[in-house]
Protein backbone atom coordinates (compact mmCIF):
# COMPACT_ATOMS: atom_id res chain seq x y z
CA UNK A 1 0.00 0.00 0.00
CA UNK A 2 1.43 3.28 -0.84
CA UNK A 3 2.07 5.89 2.08
CA UNK A 4 2.08 9.66 2.26
CA UNK A 5 4.52 10.57 4.75
CA UNK A 6 3.46 13.48 6.44
CA UNK A 7 3.98 14.88 10.18
CA UNK A 8 0.46 16.71 9.22
CA UNK A 9 -2.94 14.77 10.10
CA UNK A 10 -5.21 17.38 8.79
CA UNK A 11 -3.30 16.84 5.49
CA UNK A 12 -3.70 13.41 5.52
CA UNK A 13 -7.21 13.14 5.97
CA UNK A 14 -7.54 15.07 2.86
CA UNK A 15 -5.75 13.80 0.54
CA UNK A 16 -6.67 10.07 1.43
CA UNK A 17 -10.37 11.40 1.72
CA UNK A 18 -9.96 12.31 -2.25
CA UNK A 19 -8.04 8.96 -2.69
CA UNK A 20 -10.41 7.01 -1.77
CA UNK A 21 -13.30 8.58 -3.65
CA UNK A 22 -11.39 7.47 -6.72
CA UNK A 23 -11.04 3.66 -4.89
CA UNK A 24 -7.61 4.19 -3.78
CA UNK A 25 -6.37 3.59 -0.25
CA UNK A 26 -3.56 4.96 1.15
CA UNK A 27 -1.87 4.82 4.66
CA UNK A 28 0.27 7.46 6.73
CA UNK A 29 4.21 7.61 7.61
CA UNK A 30 4.36 9.73 10.20
CA UNK A 31 8.00 10.99 9.96
CA UNK A 32 9.34 14.24 9.41
CA UNK A 33 12.04 14.74 6.51
CA UNK A 34 14.48 17.79 5.50
CA UNK A 35 13.03 20.61 3.82
CA UNK A 36 15.29 23.09 2.51
CA UNK A 37 15.03 26.57 0.90
CA UNK A 38 14.25 27.11 -2.80
CA UNK A 39 12.42 29.31 -4.35
CA UNK A 40 10.36 26.13 -6.31
CA UNK A 41 8.27 23.91 -4.50
CA UNK A 42 9.17 21.51 -7.12
CA UNK A 43 12.79 21.42 -5.58
CA UNK A 44 11.34 20.93 -1.80
CA UNK A 45 9.53 18.02 -3.00
CA UNK A 46 12.37 16.38 -4.90
CA UNK A 47 15.14 16.87 -2.45
CA UNK A 48 12.70 15.59 0.35
CA UNK A 49 12.28 12.24 -1.96
CA UNK A 50 15.56 11.58 -2.50
CA UNK A 51 16.04 11.77 1.55
CA UNK A 52 13.68 9.51 2.43
CA UNK A 53 13.97 7.27 -0.67
CA UNK A 54 17.21 6.51 1.09
CA UNK A 55 15.55 5.38 4.11
CA UNK A 56 11.88 4.03 3.10
CA UNK A 57 10.86 0.76 1.95
CA UNK A 58 8.24 0.47 -0.47
CA UNK A 59 6.08 3.37 -2.22
CA UNK A 60 5.56 6.65 -0.72
CA UNK A 61 4.59 10.29 -1.44
CA UNK A 62 5.35 13.60 -0.04
CA UNK A 63 3.24 17.19 -0.71
CA UNK A 64 4.45 20.66 -0.42
CA UNK A 65 1.97 23.52 -1.24
CA UNK A 66 2.61 27.70 -1.14
CA UNK A 67 0.59 30.80 -1.89
CA UNK A 68 2.46 32.79 -4.70
CA UNK A 69 1.37 36.13 -4.87
CA UNK A 70 2.16 38.36 -8.31
CA UNK A 71 2.66 41.24 -7.44
CA UNK A 72 5.08 40.23 -4.56
CA UNK A 73 7.44 38.55 -6.39
CA UNK A 74 5.79 35.63 -5.70
CA UNK A 75 6.07 35.96 -1.45
CA UNK A 76 5.30 33.98 0.56
CA UNK A 77 5.69 31.16 -1.69
CA UNK A 78 7.95 28.11 -0.53
CA UNK A 79 7.92 29.88 2.97
CA UNK A 80 4.14 30.11 3.39
CA UNK A 81 4.02 28.53 6.38
CA UNK A 82 6.72 30.36 8.28
CA UNK A 83 5.06 33.83 6.79
CA UNK A 84 1.45 32.76 7.98
CA UNK A 85 3.49 32.06 11.67
CA UNK A 86 5.13 35.07 11.71
CA UNK A 87 3.68 38.02 9.76
CA UNK A 88 0.13 36.23 9.23
CA UNK A 89 -2.61 37.26 7.05
CA UNK A 90 -2.77 40.84 8.30
CA UNK A 91 0.86 41.21 7.06
CA UNK A 92 0.29 40.04 3.88
CA UNK A 93 -2.94 41.95 3.64
CA UNK A 94 -0.73 45.27 4.78
CA UNK A 95 1.53 44.24 2.11
CA UNK A 96 -0.77 44.59 -0.64
CA UNK A 97 -2.38 47.79 -0.05
CA UNK A 98 -2.36 50.12 -2.62
CA UNK A 99 -1.47 47.09 -4.65
CA UNK A 100 -2.76 47.21 -8.49
CA UNK A 101 -3.06 43.33 -9.30
CA UNK A 102 -4.24 41.11 -6.48
CA UNK A 103 -3.60 38.09 -8.39
CA UNK A 104 -1.79 34.89 -6.75
CA UNK A 105 -2.33 31.18 -6.98
CA UNK A 106 -2.03 28.27 -4.83
CA UNK A 107 0.48 25.39 -5.77
CA UNK A 108 0.93 21.85 -4.61
CA UNK A 109 3.75 19.93 -5.75
CA UNK A 110 3.58 15.90 -4.69
CA UNK A 111 6.59 13.64 -5.02
CA UNK A 112 5.89 10.15 -5.57
CA UNK A 113 8.42 7.61 -5.57
CA UNK A 114 8.25 4.06 -6.21
CA UNK A 115 10.26 1.29 -8.06
CA UNK A 116 13.08 3.87 -8.09
CA UNK A 117 11.94 6.76 -9.72
CA UNK A 118 10.27 9.83 -8.74
CA UNK A 119 7.20 11.80 -10.51
CA UNK A 120 6.48 14.87 -9.48
CA UNK A 121 2.33 15.40 -10.23
CA UNK A 122 0.92 19.37 -9.87
CA UNK A 123 -1.90 20.88 -8.42
CA UNK A 124 -2.48 24.90 -8.65
CA UNK A 125 -5.83 27.21 -8.33
CA UNK A 126 -5.74 31.00 -9.47
CA UNK A 127 -7.30 32.93 -8.08
CA UNK A 128 -6.58 36.70 -5.97
CA UNK A 129 -6.28 38.11 -2.45
CA UNK A 130 -9.44 38.79 -0.65
CA UNK A 131 -9.16 42.97 0.77
CA UNK A 132 -9.87 41.28 4.35
CA UNK A 133 -9.96 38.04 5.57
CA UNK A 134 -13.33 36.13 5.51
CA UNK A 135 -14.33 33.11 6.96
CA UNK A 136 -13.50 30.38 9.28
CA UNK A 137 -13.13 27.29 7.91
CA UNK A 138 -9.45 25.32 6.50
CA UNK A 139 -6.20 27.08 7.63
CA UNK A 140 -3.47 29.14 6.93
CA UNK A 141 -3.95 32.35 4.06
CA UNK A 142 -7.26 30.24 3.61
CA UNK A 143 -9.13 33.39 4.80
CA UNK A 144 -7.62 35.88 2.77
CA UNK A 145 -7.63 33.56 -1.05
CA UNK A 146 -10.60 33.85 -3.42
CA UNK A 147 -10.33 30.79 -5.58
CA UNK A 148 -10.92 32.15 -9.46
CA UNK A 149 -15.02 32.13 -10.37
CA UNK A 150 -15.94 32.04 -6.78
CA UNK A 151 -17.20 35.43 -4.68
CA UNK A 152 -16.12 32.97 -1.26
CA UNK A 153 -12.74 32.68 0.59
CA UNK A 154 -11.57 29.36 0.76
CA UNK A 155 -11.97 29.84 4.49
CA UNK A 156 -15.69 30.39 4.01
CA UNK A 157 -16.47 27.13 1.62
CA UNK A 158 -17.65 24.06 2.80
CA UNK A 159 -14.43 21.11 2.88
CA UNK A 160 -16.49 19.70 -0.41
CA UNK A 161 -16.27 22.90 -2.62
CA UNK A 162 -12.43 23.48 -1.49
CA UNK A 163 -11.33 20.03 -2.48
CA UNK A 164 -13.73 20.57 -5.77
CA UNK A 165 -11.17 23.69 -6.90
CA UNK A 166 -8.76 23.58 -4.87
CA UNK A 167 -4.82 23.14 -5.27
CA UNK A 168 -4.11 19.88 -3.29
CA UNK A 169 -7.39 18.93 -4.63
CA UNK A 170 -6.39 19.06 -8.14
CA UNK A 171 -2.77 17.20 -7.18
CA UNK A 172 -4.63 14.88 -5.14
CA UNK A 173 -7.02 14.28 -8.26
CA UNK A 174 -3.61 14.11 -10.91
CA UNK A 175 -1.97 11.46 -8.78
CA UNK A 176 -5.07 9.71 -8.54
CA UNK A 177 -5.14 9.68 -12.01
CA UNK A 178 -1.09 8.60 -12.23
CA UNK A 179 -1.92 5.53 -10.02
CA UNK A 180 -5.66 4.49 -11.80
CA UNK A 181 -3.34 4.37 -15.07
CA UNK A 182 -0.84 2.16 -14.96
CA UNK B 1 44.48 25.38 5.94
CA UNK B 2 40.52 26.37 6.64
CA UNK B 3 38.32 26.44 4.12
CA UNK B 4 35.15 28.93 4.00
CA UNK B 5 32.60 27.07 1.62
CA UNK B 6 30.42 29.69 0.05
CA UNK B 7 28.84 30.54 -3.41
CA UNK B 8 28.93 34.36 -2.32
CA UNK B 9 32.68 35.97 -3.07
CA UNK B 10 31.48 39.48 -1.20
CA UNK B 11 31.09 36.78 2.23
CA UNK B 12 34.18 35.29 1.59
CA UNK B 13 35.84 38.84 1.34
CA UNK B 14 34.30 39.70 4.65
CA UNK B 15 34.66 37.26 6.50
CA UNK B 16 38.94 36.97 5.64
CA UNK B 17 39.86 40.40 6.07
CA UNK B 18 38.43 40.03 9.28
CA UNK B 19 40.01 36.76 10.31
CA UNK B 20 43.31 37.89 8.10
CA UNK B 21 43.70 40.84 10.55
CA UNK B 22 43.93 38.30 13.18
CA UNK B 23 46.65 36.53 11.60
CA UNK B 24 44.38 33.52 10.30
CA UNK B 25 44.69 32.60 6.79
CA UNK B 26 41.79 30.88 5.06
CA UNK B 27 40.78 29.73 1.48
CA UNK B 28 37.43 29.30 -0.02
CA UNK B 29 35.47 26.64 -1.52
CA UNK B 30 32.96 27.46 -3.99
CA UNK B 31 30.26 24.85 -3.63
CA UNK B 32 26.52 24.84 -2.63
CA UNK B 33 25.08 23.05 0.05
CA UNK B 34 21.71 22.26 1.20
CA UNK B 35 19.97 24.80 3.25
CA UNK B 36 16.88 23.81 5.25
CA UNK B 37 13.87 25.72 6.22
CA UNK B 38 13.76 25.73 9.74
CA UNK B 39 12.98 28.80 12.05
CA UNK B 40 16.77 28.71 13.83
CA UNK B 41 20.09 29.60 11.95
CA UNK B 42 21.64 26.55 14.32
CA UNK B 43 19.68 24.25 12.74
CA UNK B 44 20.18 25.22 9.14
CA UNK B 45 24.27 25.47 9.71
CA UNK B 46 24.29 22.17 11.59
CA UNK B 47 22.38 20.50 8.39
CA UNK B 48 24.81 22.32 6.30
CA UNK B 49 28.16 21.28 8.07
CA UNK B 50 26.23 17.31 8.67
CA UNK B 51 25.73 17.56 4.77
CA UNK B 52 29.62 18.94 3.67
CA UNK B 53 31.38 16.37 6.08
CA UNK B 54 30.24 13.55 4.34
CA UNK B 55 31.94 14.96 1.32
CA UNK B 56 34.85 17.68 2.19
CA UNK B 57 38.07 16.12 3.50
CA UNK B 58 39.84 18.84 5.80
CA UNK B 59 38.73 21.52 8.69
CA UNK B 60 36.23 23.32 7.21
CA UNK B 61 33.40 26.05 8.24
CA UNK B 62 29.77 27.82 6.46
CA UNK B 63 27.83 30.64 7.93
CA UNK B 64 24.47 31.42 7.94
CA UNK B 65 22.74 35.03 8.93
CA UNK B 66 19.00 36.39 9.18
CA UNK B 67 17.26 39.59 10.12
CA UNK B 68 14.70 38.88 12.98
CA UNK B 69 12.00 41.62 13.71
CA UNK B 70 10.87 41.31 16.86
CA UNK B 71 7.26 42.80 16.30
CA UNK B 72 7.15 40.53 13.44
CA UNK B 73 7.46 37.51 15.33
CA UNK B 74 11.16 37.09 14.08
CA UNK B 75 10.24 37.78 10.09
CA UNK B 76 11.64 37.45 7.95
CA UNK B 77 14.38 35.26 9.76
CA UNK B 78 16.33 32.61 8.52
CA UNK B 79 14.19 33.89 5.17
CA UNK B 80 15.70 37.00 5.28
CA UNK B 81 17.20 36.43 1.94
CA UNK B 82 14.42 35.46 -0.36
CA UNK B 83 12.49 38.45 1.56
CA UNK B 84 14.81 40.65 0.28
CA UNK B 85 14.23 39.92 -3.27
CA UNK B 86 10.61 39.31 -2.95
CA UNK B 87 9.04 42.16 -0.73
CA UNK B 88 12.34 44.06 -0.24
CA UNK B 89 13.19 46.43 2.10
CA UNK B 90 10.04 48.75 0.76
CA UNK B 91 7.84 45.54 1.94
CA UNK B 92 9.37 45.17 5.53
CA UNK B 93 9.23 49.19 6.13
CA UNK B 94 5.29 48.51 5.32
CA UNK B 95 5.36 45.96 7.88
CA UNK B 96 6.36 48.07 10.35
CA UNK B 97 4.03 50.63 10.07
CA UNK B 98 2.16 51.72 12.99
CA UNK B 99 4.16 48.98 14.90
CA UNK B 100 5.27 50.26 18.43
CA UNK B 101 8.59 48.99 19.06
CA UNK B 102 11.34 48.92 15.77
CA UNK B 103 13.61 46.77 17.63
CA UNK B 104 15.42 44.19 15.99
CA UNK B 105 18.52 42.02 15.62
CA UNK B 106 20.91 40.94 12.99
CA UNK B 107 22.15 37.15 13.90
CA UNK B 108 25.50 35.40 12.24
CA UNK B 109 26.01 31.62 12.81
CA UNK B 110 28.98 29.74 12.00
CA UNK B 111 29.42 26.44 11.81
CA UNK B 112 33.59 24.97 11.81
CA UNK B 113 33.71 21.22 11.38
CA UNK B 114 36.95 19.54 12.05
CA UNK B 115 38.54 16.23 13.18
CA UNK B 116 35.20 15.03 13.37
CA UNK B 117 33.66 17.63 15.58
CA UNK B 118 31.63 20.96 14.55
CA UNK B 119 31.03 23.66 16.20
CA UNK B 120 29.06 26.82 16.40
CA UNK B 121 29.95 30.16 17.42
CA UNK B 122 27.55 33.19 16.73
CA UNK B 123 27.59 37.21 15.99
CA UNK B 124 24.31 39.43 17.12
CA UNK B 125 23.61 42.83 16.46
CA UNK B 126 20.73 44.48 18.26
CA UNK B 127 19.47 47.59 16.72
CA UNK B 128 16.35 48.63 15.16
CA UNK B 129 14.37 48.91 11.64
CA UNK B 130 14.82 52.98 10.59
CA UNK B 131 11.79 54.54 9.22
CA UNK B 132 13.02 54.83 5.45
CA UNK B 133 16.19 53.65 3.76
CA UNK B 134 19.15 55.22 4.34
CA UNK B 135 22.34 54.78 2.59
CA UNK B 136 23.87 52.66 -0.31
CA UNK B 137 26.71 50.64 1.02
CA UNK B 138 26.57 46.76 2.40
CA UNK B 139 23.73 44.59 1.16
CA UNK B 140 20.40 43.26 1.68
CA UNK B 141 18.44 45.06 4.54
CA UNK B 142 21.59 46.82 5.18
CA UNK B 143 19.47 50.37 4.49
CA UNK B 144 16.97 49.91 6.79
CA UNK B 145 18.93 48.54 10.25
CA UNK B 146 20.20 51.08 12.46
CA UNK B 147 22.50 49.03 14.79
CA UNK B 148 22.21 50.08 18.45
CA UNK B 149 24.54 53.36 20.16
CA UNK B 150 24.42 54.84 16.24
CA UNK B 151 22.37 56.91 14.33
CA UNK B 152 23.67 55.72 10.82
CA UNK B 153 22.46 52.54 8.91
CA UNK B 154 24.63 49.45 7.94
CA UNK B 155 24.23 50.85 4.52
CA UNK B 156 25.31 54.17 5.74
CA UNK B 157 28.46 53.07 7.28
CA UNK B 158 32.21 52.28 5.82
CA UNK B 159 33.01 48.54 6.32
CA UNK B 160 35.22 48.96 8.60
CA UNK B 161 32.10 51.11 10.66
CA UNK B 162 30.00 48.05 9.71
CA UNK B 163 32.33 45.41 10.70
CA UNK B 164 33.33 46.42 13.49
CA UNK B 165 29.45 45.98 15.25
CA UNK B 166 27.96 44.15 13.05
CA UNK B 167 26.92 40.19 13.47
CA UNK B 168 29.08 38.67 11.08
CA UNK B 169 31.86 40.57 12.57
CA UNK B 170 31.16 39.44 15.85
CA UNK B 171 30.69 35.86 14.56
CA UNK B 172 34.28 36.28 12.66
CA UNK B 173 36.05 37.69 15.70
CA UNK B 174 34.29 35.18 18.01
CA UNK B 175 35.81 32.11 15.18
CA UNK B 176 39.08 33.92 15.17
CA UNK B 177 39.14 33.60 19.25
CA UNK B 178 38.31 29.77 19.01
CA UNK B 179 41.05 29.07 16.21
CA UNK B 180 43.38 31.08 18.41
CA UNK B 181 42.58 29.91 21.50
CA UNK B 182 43.78 25.82 20.24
Amino acid sequence: MIRFVTTNEGKFREVSALLRARGIQIERLDRPYPEIQADRLDDVVEYAVDSLAAEVDGEFFVDDSGLFIEALGGFPGVYSSFAYRTIGAPGVLRLMEGVESPAARFETVIGLHGQGKTQLVRGACRGAIAREARGSGGFGFDPIFVPEGHGKTFAEMTTDEKNAVSHRGNAARALAAVLQGR
